[in-house]
């Protein structure tokens, strides 16, 4: 940020008063600019003990596997931000999602809610930011073609819930973890 | 927004290529500012079957009561968030905190993450943003001065969760809830 967006003028970073993170301040129009972490919404769609994952044809990490997810938009809820995604990446409707994971990226500012659930029917397909859309079993999860490590911890978590019989809500902070 | 926050120039709202929602763009640096909703982080502490809550300093709903909570900041995870909210707020610190509810607010482009947990002690006072803090036993909450309809709804869900003996994570949008 090197401009007000309210007035137009330069602003500079400083800690305004009664606050104690430096945030980009207008002193022309006094205006205080948050930037604030955004929410990345995903779902894991599930078919017959399989999983959708999508190949993306986008960059970040274009050719590599991850389950749909994208930012959330003001004007929805964070279960319709994960259905929407899952829509547009995968062109699966789902049936019902309940919550899986609570992931933060603090080093970047994201934070990952990540559903799982049944698909409404076996319909899918390759949206416009994915090459191809595959169900996997979960022996067959292409693990070194990961898009991300947050898709890797999130499907190693499912996997072992999977195993144990049991899903609980994954909350964890990833550090480290771009 | 009116003007670009990169270079400065006059922004225009209109939908990009490739894109489904109006953003603003910079017609001159090609800049796309995108909005997303913002996480709103907070805690319900308990001590000895009661909870903490705090009379609001600042506007909106000054002089009425909340659960501490406010903008997750980038650089810390929604569960620091929710721990330095409680001790900013209401100078008490979380022994542990367990995930509660993920409400979103849709048409104001937020999202609300509270967890609840025990206090590690029955330390705590009024921070720079509260009038007053004060323990409040679950039939003495002062449902009549509450100060947000979002905040009512997670305190109706901690006491019919404490009634029925069973914590669940809360899942839900309330679309028309200010």
């Amino acid at each position: 940020m090197n401009y007000c967006s309210a007035c137009g003028a330069p602003v500079t970073k400083k800690v305004p008063d009664g606050d104690n993170l430096p945030r980009f301040v207008c002193e022309a129009c006094r205006a205080i600019h948050y930037h604030n972490p955004k929410i990345v919404a995903g779902c894991i769609p599930e078919w017959n003990g399989d999983i959708l994952l999508c190949r993306r044809a986008i960059e970040p990490k274009s050719g590599l596997w991850t389950f749909p997810a994208g930012f959330m938009e003001i004007g929805e809820s964070i279960e319709q931000a994960a259905a929407r995604e899952t829509f547009e990446e995968a062109q699966a409707q789902m049936e019902r999602i309940s919550l899986f994971a609570v992931l933060s990226l603090p080093h970047i500012g994201q934070a990952y809610l990540v559903f799982r659930g049944p698909m409404r029917s076996s319909d899918f397909g390759a949206g416009e930011e994915s090459l191809e859309v595959q169900l996997f079993s979960l022996s067959a999860i292409p693990w070194d073609q990961i898009a991300f490590p947050v898709v890797r911890d999130v499907l190693r978590r499912y996997v072992e819930d999977v195993t144990r019989g049991e899903f609980q809500v994954h909350v964890a902070s990833l550090p480290d973890c771009l």
